[in-house]
C-alpha cells in the first residue's frame, strides 16, 4: 500500500496509483470543521469552504469554474464535522492542472466583500432546502440533541443569522488557525504518479507555519434528549442515537458490526421486522458513526403517524434481543457485508482518497485494507453484545421526530425496557 | 468493446471484463417499465419489482436476503419508465450465486397474497416519503404536466389507491406480458468471465416464450402545463420542462451539450447568473432527458419565495441568450464535460453493465464509447442554438412549483418572451 510523507513545508502526501484507470481524483484535506468553531463562529467551516471557490489573486470565480471544466474536470467540496475537502476527479493528463488551482483556492482565497455577501445568501438557500427536506432535518436535530450546547451538536451550515453575521475577518481568522501546512493533507488515487505529484505539491504550497501549533479540539461528550418538529406530512421521520464508541476505541469494530446486523442490509433485523414481516415502513435503518472522541449508533425509520410508536418499540425491542440473542450467523454475515464494502469502497479514485485522508488525520496513518479486514475478523459475538448494552445503558436516547407524532409515546417507547 | 449475443432461450447477454477489479455487478434487466402500464395497471412495474425479492419457489425472501449477504454481495432493482433493472454487486467468487438468485426471483416469484398485501404497504410508505421531499415532489408533478394523461404521464410509484388496488393476477399479466426471455438482457462487468456467465445463464433461464412478440408501447406526446403545490415551506421549489428529442434523434447529443452549457456544471450560464452573480440559489442546474420516442430539456431552482419569479425570468432569459450567442468555447466545455462523465462512468461495474442494457433496449446493441465521443465531437454550435430554439418554440413549458409562490407570475416569466 501506498504511505502518507511529509512535504518540506509540512503538507503530508498520501498518492494511490489505481492499475488500469484513466482518470484520477485529487484533493487537499484541512483538518477543520465544524468542531472548531467557537458558537460565534457556527458555520463559518462550511462558508469559508464556498468562499474559496469565489475569487483568488489570480483567479475569478469564472475562471476558476471555466479552467477546470474545459479540460471536462469537475471541483467540489465537502465540509464535515471533523474535516474539509476540496477535490478535483480529472483525466490523468490533468491532475496538475486540478492540483494548481486546488492550491490557489487554498493559500491564495480573496474573500471579495461583494462576492462574500451574495454567497451568504446562498448558502441561507442551502439551509432553506435542508430545512425543506424532512430526512435532512430530522437528522439535523439529532445531531443537536446528541451533543447539545457542544459544537458537534451544531449545523454544519449554520443557522440563517450566524451566516449572515460572519465577515472576511472571521473567514480569515477560521483560515489562519487551521489552515496550514501541518494540517492540510494531499491524497490522489487512479492513474496517478507519485513523484510528479510530489513534486507539485512541493512547489504550490507556501514555506509558512510550518511548525504551526493545532488548536486542541473540544471533547465532545453524548447528551440525548427528544425534540418534535411537528409538521403537517405524510410519515413521521424518526431518527435516533444512542451512545456508541469514538473511532479510536477497541469496539469500533464491533460497533460497526453490530449497526449491520441491527438494521445494515435486508437481512437485518430492523429491515426483516419493520419492513419484512410488518410492512411499516419503506425506510428503516441504522448506522454506526464515529468521531476522533466520540460516537453513535444512529436509527432512522419514516412511518405513518399512527405505526410511529409501533415502529419506536420494534426498534428498541430488536436492539434488545440483539443484546441477548445475536447469532454467529448475523456477526459472519455483517463481517461479510462491512468487508466487501469496504473492498467496493476502494475501486473508487475518491472514494480511496478520502477514506485515506479521515484516517490520517485521526490515526496519523492510512490504514491498510488488509488491517480494517484483520480488525474486523477479530470482533467476537460477545463485543458485539457488548455494544448493544452499551448502547441501551449508557446514556439516555437522542429522539428526533419530524411530522405528525405523539413524541411522548413515542419517546417512552424507544426508552423503556420491555 | 464487449458484444451483445443472443443466448438459446433468446436471452440476450452483455458481459464486460474491467482488468482490475476484485467486484462485479451482474444484473437482468426487462425492457419494461411504468410506460408499459394501462392506466388501471399503474404502479404494477414497480410493485412487481418489490414482489420479486418477496419469495421464489424455492427461497423465503429471509433466504433471499440472507444468501447473497452472506457472501458480503447486495441486491437491488430499479424500476424506470422503460426498463426496469435487478442487480447485485458481489466479489468475483460469487457471481453465480448472484445470477441464480436473480434467476430464481425472475422466473420463480410466488407472490404469495400475505406477502402482497404487507408490500403494497410498503409501498404506500415510499409514496408518503417521495410526497414529503419537495424535491421528489416537483419532479413527479413535472413528469405528470409533460405527458399528462398518458403512461409516461403517470408516477412509477403509482398511487396510494392504485397500489392497493393491485392483486396477484395483475402482477401475473404484466409479468407474463414483458418478462419473456426475448425481452431481457442480462449485462455483467468487472471482474467477470463471458463463458462461465454465458453457461449459467443458458441453464438458469427456462426455454419457453422465446418467440413471444412485445406488445407495441404507446408513443408518448409532449404536452405542457402548469401546476402549483402550495407549501409553507422554506423555498420554492420550481422544475420546468421545455420540449427535447428522442433518444433516436440526429440531435440527441446536440441536446446534452445544450443542457451542459445551460446548466450543467459551475461554468454553465444559468450556475453563473443565478447563483454566482444574483445569489439567488443553492441548486440550480438543467438536463437533458430522453426516451425512446419523446426527449425533454429540464430545470431546476430552488429560490426563496420573493425570487421566484425573477429565477424564472432569468432560466427564460438565459435558454434565450444561449439561442442566440452560444460560443464554440461553450460547446467545447460542454463536450469535454461530457466526455470525461462518459468515461468515469464507464469506471464503475453497475454503470457500464446499466447502460449496455439500456442502449441495447434502444439501439439494439450497447453503444461503444468511442462511437459516443465520436457523436459529441461532431455536434456544432448550429446544432446546438437549433436544439434551443426548438425547445423555446416548439411547445408550451411545464411548471411544476411545490413551495409558497405566484403561480401565474412563475409562469409569464416562464412563458413569454422578454
Amino acid at each position: 500500500m501506498a504511505e502518507l510523507r511529509t512535504l518540506s513545508h509540512g503538507v503530508r502526501l498520501f498518492v494511490d496509483p489505481m492499475p488500469g484507470l484513466e482518470s484520477a481524483a485529487i484533493g487537499v484535506w484541512a483538518k477543520a470543521g465544524a468542531i472548531d468553531e467557537t458558537l460565534e463562529e457556527n458555520g463559518v467551516a462550511h462558508l469559508l469552504e464556498h468562499m474559496a471557490f469565489k475569487g483568488t489573486g489570480k483567479r475569478t470565480a469564472r475562471q476558476i469554474a471555466e479552467e477546470i471544466e474545459s479540460v471536462g474536470g469537475y471541483l467540489n467540496a465537502e465540509t464535515s464535522y471533523q474535516r474539509t475537502g476540496y477535490y478535483a476527479r480529472v483525466l490523468k493528463g490533468d491532475i496538475e492542472l486540478a492540483l494548481d488551482i486546488l492550491a490557489d483556492i487554498l493559500t491564495d482565497p480573496l474573500f471579495d466583500e461583494g462576492e462574500l455577501a451574495k454567497e451568504r445568501e446562498v448558502v441561507v438557500q442551502e439551509i432553506g432546502e435542508a430545512a425543506d427536506s424532512p430526512d435532512d432535518a430530522v437528522h439535523e436535530q439529532l445531531q443537536t440533541l446528541i451533543f447539545k450546547d457542544q459544537s458537534l451538536g451544531r449545523p454544519i451550515l449554520g443557522s440563517v443569522e450566524s451566516v449572515r453575521s460572519h465577515g472576511r475577518g472571521r473567514l480569515r481568522g477560521f483560515m489562519d488557525r487551521l489552515y496550514f501546512p501541518g494540517n492540510l493533507i494531499v491524497a490522489a488515487a487512479g492513474a496517478v504518479d507519485e513523484e510528479a505529484i510530489a513534486r507539485a505539491v512541493e512547489a504550490r504550497f507556501p514555506k509558512v507555519n510550518a511548525a504551526k501549533e493545532r488548536p486542541a479540539r473540544p471533547s465532545p461528550h453524548y447528551v440525548g434528549g427528544l425534540a418534535a418538529d411537528e409538521r403537517d406530512i405524510e410519515q413521521t421521520h424518526i431518527a435516533l442515537a444512542f451512545p456508541g464508541v469514538s473511532a479510536r476505541h477497541e469496539d469500533a469494530y464491533a460497533m460497526r458490526i453490530f449497526a449491520e446486523a441491527l438494521g445494515g442490509g435486508m437481512a437485518s433485523r430492523l429491515f426483516q421486522t419493520i419492513r419484512e414481516e410488518r410492512g411499516l415502513a419503506y425506510s428503516v435503518y441504522s448506522y454506526a458513526h464515529s468521531y476522533d472522541e466520540a460516537g453513535i449508533l444512529g436509527v432512522y425509520v419514516g412511518a405513518d403517524a399512527e405505526n410511529a410508536v409501533l415502529a419506536s418499540e420494534l426498534v428498541r425491542q430488536e436492539m434488545e434481543g440483539l443484546a441477548e440473542n445475536l447469532t454467529e450467523q448475523e456477526v459472519e454475515r455483517a463481517r461479510a457485508m462491512l468487508k466487501s464494502t469496504l473492498l467496493m469502497g476502494l475501486e473508487s479514485p475518491y472514494g480511496r482518497a478520502d477514506a485515506a485522508a479521515g484516517q490520517a488525520f485521526t490515526f496519523g496513518r492510512p490504514i491498510p485494507a488488509a488491517e480494517i479486514r484483520e480488525l474486523l475478523e477479530r470482533v467476537t459475538v460477545e463485543d458485539v453484545r457488548r455494544c448493544a448494552a452499551r448502547s441501551l445503558n449508557d446514556g439516555k436516547p437522542a429522539i428526533s421526530i419530524v411530522g405528525p407524532a405523539d413524541a411522548a409515546a413515542v419517546e417512552k417507547a424507544v426508552g423503556a425496557a420491555h
